[in-house]
């Protein structure tokens, strides 16, 4: 029995859901064994707190842009502030690996007749290079990226970009995210969502309810009725 | 020579600014010691994320809910969820003790004509409560709660509520918070900002420019010129 049915599209959350942004510090090998796990983990927190506080001021700027600040603070907190450092980092930011089972997870879901599309905070440029370093061109139908209206995720204006772009009811719509927050807000918006919980984390105290919970990729098919 | 000048009220943040946060945990003999500090950020760091998102989604809940939400995301991530222990901590927030140079600081600021004020995502019931305990109503002359606008800080119609209820202009205030992003998003707002960086923490890359950091707030009064 499927947990989720009815659904015409997978959506799906880029850095952390499909791309292990951690990946940038584990493959750079110019950041100290001790200081990768803090400068991963600060920088990512960083990351979203300054989408978070820009669009809620109205000052967007683009991620690209946000992800950079976020890593010079990062750097300057964990003592590694250094302009080569910097710049090795942002350039494997934007060819972060993709986890292994997310290739043949969207064939699957593409060859089921599922439309498959990333959502993401990323500007098209930082996207188009994941996905070509992945190798994921062929097996994704859409890519929406924040740029097309200006604010971060959870923007409820972030979210309409998928009925508006893909045609399709908030109902059909499948949204993945390992990121907590993410799949919290996709839930109220209205989207059927799979929290990809890969970090085994606690529920989140916010509005919405993800339908489903699974520790990575793989069990979404069976999850959608299509195993 | 002081840094900031032709200042008429003095507005402050509560929690991290005036009041120790961390002091709810630290005075609750029921946490472990080698988890105090992993549960105090936590449920700062929860609490703050879930202003935001909330903002964002335009799902406003008073901070009172929002301050027990990430209480019950982080006793349960630190491996404490227990209903005695919960209520102990959230009735410890109510009274968290203020910073020992909070009193005289602003008992100076008065004296020399300066209208003093908070402004905070806390609600009335808990500014009173914490105001109460820590003897600080004859030094304030007015308490403002995001509760008047239903969004919390950044949205720049929390900071609106200054010049909207105090009657003086974006310049002639000084806002004073210990919080990076409270102090770059009032700076963004217009107000001249003493950014309190009592966690020595690195300068945020946000829009806004503090125009001067201090230790703590006995540094104040020379700040303005009226030491």
């Amino acid at each position: 029995m499927s947990a989720i049915e009815g659904i015409r599209a997978c959506v799906f959350d880029a850095y952390g859901t499909l791309f292990d942004f951690g990946s940038a510090v584990t493959r750079c090998p110019d950041v100290p064994d001790d200081r990768r796990a803090a400068l991963v983990t600060l920088w990512r927190d960083k990351q979203l707190q300054y989408t978070w506080l820009r669009s809620l001021q109205n000052l967007y700027t683009d991620f690209e842009t946000v992800t950079a600040d976020a890593l010079d603070f990062a750097l300057e907190a964990t003592g590694l502030a250094d302009p080569r450092r910097r710049a090795a980092l942002l350039a494997l930011y934007r060819i972060v690996s993709a986890y292994p089972e997310v290739k043949a997870t969207l064939g699957t879901l593409k060859a089921k007749g599922i439309a498959t599309a990333i959502l993401s905070n990323g500007t098209p440029a930082m996207l188009a290079a994941a996905i070509a370093h992945a190798g994921l061109g062929d097996v994704l139908d859409h890519v929406l990226s924040v740029e097309a209206v200006g604010v971060f995720k959870t923007d409820p204006r972030v979210y309409q970009l998928v009925p508006a772009r893909l045609g399709v009811q908030r109902k059909e719509v499948c949204f993945v995210s390992s990121n907590g927050w993410d799949a919290y807000g996709a839930s109220a918006f209205g989207f059927r969502v799979a929290w990809c919980n890969r970090a085994r984390q606690p529920a989140e105290r916010l509005p919405g309810a993800p339908d489903a919970a699974i520790s990575d990729l793989s069990a979404l098919p069976g999850l959608l009725g299509l195993g």
